[in-house]
């Protein structure tokens, strides 16, 4: 297959974490006989510095030009502290969904054994939390009509018939494709927008009999999740309620700076680590790389290449079991490793499989 | 003091916890030397099965009329599939909250020692956790102009300065009384109304210069209250946030069969357990009342009656150590104690206190 990646590292951590991505993905491309190229382009705060936006036109067209796009991550402190400056980061990404027509974010949770003790949550209540999030990612009240004045503002949580239809059509794909068990998430007992997510949902259950659906409402969820993790599969959700859910999601497992995910929709799907750009550790080769790794192999299983994605994963456990692990994750007295080394283990080993 | 109490049963176990409710506050008013007067109404299901309204025009009236409200639990699964149902016993919350000005919910979360062991969280995360959220409660998308046909729908999420202000000062008063550290949670990188939140409490922050202010994003919140609980002291949100992280907050615990909560505003505070009905368990004399027992305190508190409020907690600790607790508490191989029983056993120990 030929392949043609446009490659967005963003800021802090991003640049080092990409680094090993790219290099996974040529390691996977050589062995498996693929043709890969790449395009390099600025997103986030390097983007402002450099160009006054946080998704140029420019990488925009690079995106658009490409099979699929590899995101790092975006953010850096000196905007932090006042999310009313006119060009953030965080506007970047919102265009990019927005432009790219990313209306699927999926987002595994998914625990690794080695690391339950990271957990919050007991061992017993996490082990073996296996579900998938599916968040709606450019409708609601992320979009919708606003005003802001001194005295009041508003936003609008505004969702359409066919909005709601593609992403539970995503949604009931993958519930198919595991254990066929789909949880409605929204607030039928307060919100108009909900309703019609409900509504719209009855009516397509019907064409997924093999799928068991059932709705819940996003507080009972928001508890769920913590008291029985174990009991979601797929669990699809609009963008708001969703934005919640998944970050509660992924902190549940332990493992929150493994975690991948992918955007998808109507243009080219994106994929990157759910952790932030931790512009802390800039440059010091501290950073965790796996979560942009396994986004790596959730991008070849995009493209239906299993074998790839499985190499990946497999590496990636075994890197776990060797503990070649970044400093965050090394059991007590067990040998450092840095973003690179932790990277080219990864690589050695899909070389020698 | 003369106190006139209107008392809402409800749903459910409601009509039995609100008995024990009841009995502990008359043995507190006797030993105090209060007087006490009840007015009993009708709200939830069984208003709807006999007036046809979930919180009818006779029972505003005589809340209305009351100094405080003793709430119990609504809610029937008669109604549960059916979220667009005409009628539904949550609108008669919604119209209790609207009509009475209940603008600020209160909601501690606090962990007993002895049932830590039910909280999902490990127990060295958890424990001593104490913080209370106080969420907006009339405001929002729960009461914004809303819209919805076949085809699209939409809520909006409206806030005006002045009810942002009023909540606000109510969590500042509660901070300045507690450990003096305010958390305003917000997604103000991206809603123009938390944007108006963020400002808002910025320019009321300096009047509070004793209490240490910070910002949160929501998806951080949720994530924050499982990894690290006892970060938080007071922590203030809007209706619709408030609503997934107060019941997130709630089930940290591992104690919420027991947590309480205060509404209060513009006109006559109502008091009430978190928990909600529990029909399967109606009259079999096994729903635990402490919640709204504890609810009884909150209302004492509420009217600067210390005293009495710390006796009921006393009484409540005491029944605990003593394992006098409804089954799903008790301890392995404990007594079994029903619903009258532990009412009845806190009202004796605080008749000899
Ligand atoms: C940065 C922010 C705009 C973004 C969102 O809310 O979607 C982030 O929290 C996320 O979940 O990707
Ligand atoms: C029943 C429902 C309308 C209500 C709410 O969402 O406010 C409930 O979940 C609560 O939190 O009191």
């Amino acid at each position: 297959m030929d392949l043609k990646i446009a490659v967005l590292p963003g800021d802090g951590i991003g640049p080092e974490i990409s680094e090993q991505g790219v290099a996974v993905m040529n390691a996977v491309c050589e062995k498996f006989g693929h043709h890969v190229s790449y395009q390099y382009a600025l997103c986030g705060a390097e983007a402002i510095d450099k160009v006054g936006d946080p998704f140029p036109e420019e990488t925009f067209k690079v995106c658009m030009d490409a099979d699929a796009v590899l995101f790092s991550a975006v953010g850096d402190p000196k905007f932090d502290n006042d999310p009313t400056a006119k060009v953030r980061p965080e506007q970047g990404l919102l265009a990019m969904r927005k432009k790219l027509g990313l209306f699927a974010n999926i987002r595994p949770v998914e625990t690794f054994d080695c690391l339950i003790h990271k957990s919050p949550l007991k061992d017993e209540l996490v082990r073996g939390a296996d579900f998938i999030c599916i968040r709606e990612l450019t409708g609601g009240m992320y979009f919708g009509e606003k005003y802001q004045d001194d005295e009041k503002a508003y936003d609008t949580n505004a969702y359409t018939r066919p909005e709601i239809e593609r992403i539970l059509r995503v949604a009931y794909e993958y519930a198919m494709r595991r254990r066929k068990h789909l949880t409605v998430v929204d607030k039928a007992n307060v919100l108009a927008s909900s309703r019609l997510w409900r509504q719209v949902a009855k009516e397509m259950a019907p064409q997924y009999p093999e799928v068991e659906t059932d709705y819940m409402f996003v507080d009972n969820a928001a508890m769920r999740m913590i008291q029985d993790p174990r009991f979601f599969d797929v669990m699809v959700t609009e963008n708001t309620f969703g934005d919640i859910l998944t970050d509660e999601g992924s902190c549940i497992t332990g493992s929150m700076g493994l975690l991948p995910s992918a955007s998808t929709g109507e243009h080219t799907p994106v994929f990157e680590p759910i952790h932030g750009s931790w512009p802390q550790a800039k440059g010091q080769n501290i950073a965790n790389p796996l979560a942009q790794i396994l986004s790596v192999a959730m991008l070849f299983e995009y493209f239906d290449l299993k074998e790839e994605g499985a190499l990946i994963r497999k590496a990636v456990n075994a890197s776990l079991d060797a503990n070649v692990r970044t400093p965050e994750i090394q059991v007590e007295g067990g040998e450092r490793y840095g973003t690179t080394e932790v990277g080219q283990w990864i690589v050695d080993y899909i070389k020698n499989a």
